[in-house]
């Protein structure tokens, strides 16, 4: 980076620092909002065929949704056809109870400025969810503590082009399993003001997350607006365990989110092909959304889809592929049909770390991501290692390359002022078009602006010490951390969630499972 | 790589070099043809608002055409009204001349199973074109060589994901610059057998590669089929300058493909906004590609694009920007619009290394080239630096990306195999679907096989010595150039070759204009 730059950089984060202070409230969009066409790989016709496959699946193969008796009964009371743990669906059955779910609904977060719309033209976007491990340049790869799990929730509440707190950004190795939930909330709702995810890793812990919820934005809110969302995975092929099916009745139950997502590994998971892995995609996440709807009428959900392939040589998950592009796709027109908010996407890796491989495995998901129609990426910033690390530095890469969506998602503007004619007609041939009058007033807004490229020349970057893009991104999420100052929360609420928890986390013994 | 992995590799390779040795003469697809949608950001309405526009500055501004009175006599000739070097267009001129153009044509090569089809819906991928500096993670940065330039045919030779030998694919500064043009266009022919591009240096030096390319494919094939494919860039804004318009005049004269291609950065040589810069490129684009049906009426032509930006900050060229993909998106549509083939794309970045920021510029423009209906994607491999450095390891990642791109061009297949309702019914909820009998069937197919990416556990990685993607590309490299067997050339073809090379070198002094 030249000292302009650097300068320039400096400056512009003061600047948002200080519209931050001053209460605005907001930094950079709340969510993406296209103004580009949804691309649709797959047609009409063949999205009808594969229908089709998901209906015979759902009424001759069945699902089985295991040790949940509840659950059979709610299912058998609708009209399935319930045989032991295994449940057939008649034809249309799961979309006739589908009619209740919105189509779009709003997440609210303590900061209303950072409400975001899930659904429709709109697309929110969320850090990495879930690794065990976390890497960084300086110190390399070890477990996630609750420092780390802090440090990714200010990065994500600092940058500008994440909407959301996401949910386990790391997980906390360092706090007991069965009580470390209460710390991951009450990061993200102590340490940013977007809105956050709830834990779904045991219906207690599900039931801690909606009081703590309860306790920030009242009880008759929370009961009648979404205020979390949650990731509720299909245990593919076809199978919903009594874990999530219990989280999932009690974020239903309460009017919260579910994104009920199949997650699949195509060829070992599902079928070997992309139109096979969508008939199963569809039957997993219309019977997981309809059961929703049937636990609590017109509670949000989404339609999810986690799906990428294995390599048929190892066994090894891949991720970034073509076919986990199309897979993208494909669903995203599916849940459109169906009527449901999509989430699916990310910034997906096998890498090791934040090097050629990562980034345009990264990048090829994150295109596919934004045009597809996803409403809610998860995974969408720090995921390096197949999910099972949570990168500093990737972090800070997928965010620069998040900004970079914000602008296509904006399309071509064909106002007068955008044609510039005026400019073409003063520079005339030859000439250049840097002191153009046109230029002199848009170019402050013209062009993205990366915060990790450099686009210096080569002497240059060799005097600017040689670095690649991982080291620059380096330096950047220890600036940002440093420059960190974070939201104000009641002072009364902080204490009601505090002693919530020490009473919660007293009551009964830590344990890791 | 696994050990298993890697020798699948070797002999994944070896198997490919027996049936090239064989006399196939082909390996992987000679050109794409999407069988995907055109992705068009750009909507009907829009793009007549910038067809009008660009009527305007076609009518009212015009474009120079420099010291060269032959072509000012020309559009004299046409219509066009000629005031100096400044040559206006009435309405709809230009689009009544390129009526005899054709929308899609055939370039040749000497290996017929290696022809390519320019326009439609295909895309025909070429390698980098016009670096003065090669690079690789041995040797470091320096000016390319003629040994250089045969290493990068070798390269685009073997890799069955490039359809096109290109030109330039580096300068070869150790040969003098007036002489040059011989030992690269016989360098296209001697170590490959893919099509391939002609000097457009000087119009002599035009001469000589159609001359060359007569004593290979025959005077008269040459005057009835295009063998050579050449790049004639703008000299934007609205100038087109005598060197061009001298090697547009021979190439189209001989009926050989010329690519008219604005060559922009945004915000210098065009507006600072993307609709704007669209209208010039469509003036400069109608214009040039009319001048080649002037000269020769159906000879081919291609609407080329080349349109990245400029930092605002520090004037430094940026690429892979979301500005750079809508540029490309639009300008293909707007070929499409005019009934021309259109080029466009590349594997862009401003990085200086194959790290992160290259992989995902480059990612980032390869998607939009291959969805926004590219028709001839030049710097497809290899580029570094801004387009001033080719790099040998940067060549292999973008090579394996563009075999991802095949993959998502197939789009996904609903044929009742692909559809894999037996595997769903086989393996029912819960089970797994390597066992699969419709798995067995397809798995040797299913998914792309980076030849690059590391998908193994961090433990594997880590007992593979930690390499990044681009050390992994560096070995392949090495590895290739070392297997590399030429594909045979007639000899007597070979010594007509060097006989009219050495004739005509002996005819004038070397210079390095």
């Amino acid at each position: 980076m030249s000292d302009a730059a650097a300068t320039s950089g400096r400056r512009g984060r003061s600047a948002r620092r200080e519209r931050r202070q001053s209460g605005a409230g907001t930094v950079g969009a709340p969510y993406i909002t296209r103004n580009i066409p949804f691309y649709d790989v797959l047609s009409d016709e063949a999205a009808e065929i594969i229908e089709a496959n998901a209906d015979r699946v759902l009424a001759e193969i069945g699902l089985e949704f295991r040790e949940d008796p509840e659950v059979l009964s709610i299912w058998k009371a609708a009209g399935a056809e319930v045989d032991g743990e295994r449940v057939r669906f008649p034809k249309g059955m799961l979309r006739e109870i589908l009619k209740t779910a919105p189509s779009q609904f709003t997440q609210h977060a303590r900061n209303p400025a950072r409400n975001v719309e899930i659904g429709g033209k709109n697309l929110v976007l969320a850090p990495v969810y879930g690794p065990p491990f976390v890497t960084d340049l300086d110190q390399g790869r070890r477990y996630g503590t609750i420092e780390d799990f802090r440090n990714f929730v200010k990065l994500a509440y600092m940058s500008p082009w994440l909407h959301h707190s996401g949910g386990t950004v790391c997980e906390p190795v360092d706090l007991p399993v069965n009580k470390r939930h209460f710390d991951m909330v009450y990061s993200h709702i102590k340490y940013s003001d977007k809105p956050f995810m709830g834990s779904v890793t045991a219906p207690e812990r599900a039931e801690d997350s909606v009081k703590m919820a309860q306790i920030v934005f009242g009880e008759e809110f929370v009961d009648q607006n979404c205020v979390m969302i949650q990731l509720i995975n299909a245990n593919s092929p076809l199978v919903f365990d009594a874990t999530m099916l219990g989280a999932l009745k009690v974020y239903a139950r309460n009017n919260q989110a579910c994104i009920v997502s199949p997650f699949i590994l195509a060829g070992a998971m599902s079928p070997v092909t992309v139109s096979g892995t969508l008939s199963q995609v569809l039957a997993e996440a219309l019977a997981g959304c309809a059961l929703t709807q049937l636990v609590r009428p017109g509670a949000p959900v989404v339609f999810g889809a986690f799906v990428s392939s294995i390599s048929m040589q190892s066994g090894a998950p891949t991720f970034g592929s073509p076919e986990g592009s199309l897979l993208l796709n494909g669903a995203s027109k599916l849940a459109r049909r169906a009527g449901l908010p999509f989430r699916s996407g990310g910034s997906f890796t096998a890498s090791k770390l934040p090097d050629a491989q990562s980034a345009q495995e990264s990048a090829q998901t994150i295109a596919a991501t934004v045009q597809s129609g996803v409403n809610f990426c998860l995974h969408s910033a720090g995921w390096l290692e197949g999910g099972l690390c949570s990168s500093y530095e990737k972090f800070v890469l997928d965010a620069d390359q998040l900004g970079m969506m914000h602008v296509l998602a904006k399309g071509i503007d064909v106002s007068d002022e955008a044609l510039a004619m005026d400019a073409l007609q003063e520079v005339g041939p030859g000439g250049h078009f840097l002191g153009a009058a046109h230029t002199q007033r848009n170019f402050e807004s013209a062009f993205y602006r990366s915060s990790v490229a450099d686009n210096n020349s080569y002497e240059q970057w060799l005097a600017d010490g040689e670095l690649d893009a991982a080291r620059r991104a380096n330096k950047i999420w220890k600036e940002q951390l440093r420059a960190y100052t974070g939201p104000e929360l009641d002072p009364g609420i902080d204490e009601a969630l505090q002693a919530f928890m020490a009473d919660r986390k007293s009551s009964f013994p830590d344990s890791n499972v």
